[in-house]
């Protein structure tokens, strides 16, 4: 794409009431916009790698049998009242609001509910299990405080999916799948190696639950790390379990930390509260086990801006980039330089790689400035100079310092 | 897919408190879920057809120059203020809920506020335009009666674009384009030839607006055709305009019919409530030129329903089918059926052919209904008779009778 194009415009001020750095940087480079604390809206830049966020989860739940729904946001109270959790004392993040004759309704901010009532209409039989299902959808939490930027949102997108088992043995299968469907996901997605699988206390049907917390300067949590065992303890169960569960490892060290997802096994509780059976193959009638595994893709996109950004700006991964590849035109009005980059240019999209192509009209301190605030992996630089070199200038956004390879150079690199 | 793993069933009668054609037929067929009146979850054939919808439209919004973004369902009373519209005398389909310090917020049943608002950060000079940008995303409008299946959602996605101009010409050429853009998507959904551009009455800035209402046997609209220009006049509009204004004809005929898009002219009522303006190339202070161009994606779907389904069931175009093929093994246990059916449902995927494969162990009566009512445009039979015969049998789904063809002759039909 043609950055002349690109209607955003990055900004040197962070704005003056956002004071997480997540969003501080996302709204200084054009990715997204407030409109409310815990509300942001997703511009071009902020949607495509939002999108790619969510494609790598969406395959990632496909592989383990995930099949994918949208739900719907407005909640019908009857349905929550048969688990008691319309409640505000039970439920104290509820968003409600009215039909014109007023019937409360809710905004949803999970979905156990209104997928296990749905269910009943369509599993009834062992043959018909297990299920899992998954949706990219947008919940709403009337967060009493919001000041983690997209990392706490009021309104947000999950990706939230449940299991349907036929006995607690299958929903343990299927939990510690997802385990490791989890830990892939972050780590495609570039925060691997600083997010740590954390017991935490689980509900009624099982003591633990599993969370997935990210290391950083910043988070709302906090954990205790097993350095060799890479694994951790949330901060709520460490009195019940002080010690590394797997090796016995006493020296835990105590780190800041954003959850970036939590799986759950929630047993018969809402399979019991909707009366969602199945008949065995004996001809019996058994109650189903769920589980539940959810992450907030928002959530995700803030962690990776706050673990790899540096004191210049964003650090995308290639992975989740909105464009791969930030080519700058330094040429001045037009002449070689410039048709050499307009060259460049199309190879590179006609090879499939997103380019990000800046051919404004701007000093190159400004270019650059806009270029490391924006953070895409790879940028590449033609100038008079380059030209006559019969180079193009490349740098990672990692690295300091920027080299003079040949085209076919590049095309290797980013091809 | 195998449909023995896709969760949803079918069922024969139609849920009671349905009276909408669409929503029954979807129902059946276990594409969505009614949670209330108005208010509809999408299952995984449900949301593959919004998926093609959507990406159809998307390609469309990006040929015209369209950057897509997602702006926010919570919405800002401040902000709907600046144009009177937070008044619930003025806006009667509000759906309003609170914060817990109870700052009233809205949920978006349009966005030209959030939006004219956001642009003020991007949009200074004349070199930022024009700028066209949308979305799609989920709206929520409070609407007193919602009997119309998914055709009027309470809850529901659209798509939304708007469009900033430099003066009233540029926006007019703008408005031109669409015209032809919405007309080019119609037809690559399946209802163009059922679709009349038509005249309808504008607001402050246009004496006109341009609905697109597709002939339908139940829409809540009525229009006014002349059957010469392929054009029509909306009920409101008939009595300033009795005659087709493209070649004077007087012969209009009158259909029922709904509205599956329309675009609408604004002028600059909304850049100037939000001091949204821009810079000349004299210097001078300007306003902005703005137009709305909204499609709802589930009416969209809603009518593609009502216009092709036939008497028993759902008959989906090409375009936006859920799968392609609907390949059904009447193979009882293993044998030679089975394993044809095995191999074609292999070789149709790995030529990238979407197939819906019922291997299910059931009646072919039964197959064939469930067939009829899921609607995929073309159904494949194996059974003893067709893998004898060394041939398929093939039917659409809009024809009476099959005929035995061979693989080869199938995979130019279907790839």
């Amino acid at each position: 794409m043609r950055q002349s194009k690109l209607f955003t415009k990055t900004r040197k001020e962070a704005p003056k009431d956002e004071v997480a750095k997540n969003a501080e940087l996302l709204i200084r480079a054009g990715y997204i916009h407030k409109e409310m604390a815990g509300v942001y809206s997703y511009l071009p830049l902020g949607l495509r790698v939002l999108n790619k966020i969510c494609n790598i989860i969406r395959e990632e739940m496909n592989v383990v049998g995930g099949q994918e729904l949208v739900l719907t946001a407005l909640q019908d109270k009857n349905i929550w009242e048969k688990t008691g959790r319309w409640s505000d004392v039970v439920v104290d993040n509820w968003f409600k609001t009215k039909l014109k004759n007023d019937t409360e309704l809710g905004l949803g901010f999970t979905h156990e509910e209104e997928l296990t009532n749905l269910m009943r209409d369509h599993i009834h039989s062992f043959r018909d299990l297990p299920v899992y299902v998954y949706q990219i959808q947008t919940k709403f939490r009337n967060e009493a405080r919001a000041k983690s930027g997209i990392m706490r949102g009021r309104e947000f997108l999950m990706k939230d999916l449940y299991s349907f088992s036929k006995d607690a043995k299958a929903l343990d299968e299927f939990y510690q799948l997802m385990k490791d469907s989890y830990m892939k996901i972050f780590s495609r997605v570039g925060i691997g190696e600083k997010t740590y699988r954390t017991l935490a206390p689980g509900g009624s049907f099982s003591k633990i639950s599993d969370e997935f917390q990210t290391v950083t300067g910043s988070g709302e949590d906090c954990i205790h790390i097993c350095e060799k065992c890479r694994f951790a303890i949330n901060d709520d169960y460490i009195k019940l379990q002080p010690t590394c569960p797997q090796c016995g490892n006493k020296e835990l060290k105590k780190e800041t930390s954003v959850e970036v997802g939590n799986i759950f096994p929630l047993g018969t509780k809402y399979s019991e509260a909707f009366g969602l059976q199945y008949v065995d193959e004996s001809g019996l009638k058994q109650p189903i086990f769920m589980g539940s595994y959810g992450i907030g893709i928002g959530r995700l996109m803030g962690t990776i801006v706050e673990v790899l950004a540096d004191a210049k700006g964003i650090v995308w991964p290639e992975s989740v980039a909105p464009f791969k590849v930030h080519l700058i035109s330094l040429a001045q009005g037009g002449g070689d330089a410039k048709n050499a980059a307009d060259a460049l240019y199309k190879k590179l999209t006609d090879k499939g790689v997103e380019v990000l192509y800046d051919e404004r009209e701007l000093r190159a301190g400004e270019k650059f400035a806009d270029s490391d605030l924006l953070g895409l992996p790879f940028r590449v630089v033609i100038s008079d100079k380059t030209v006559k070199a019969g180079k193009v200038e490349f740098k990672r956004r990692t690295e300091e310092k920027s080299e003079l390879i040949s085209e076919e150079e590049l095309f290797k690199k980013v091809g």
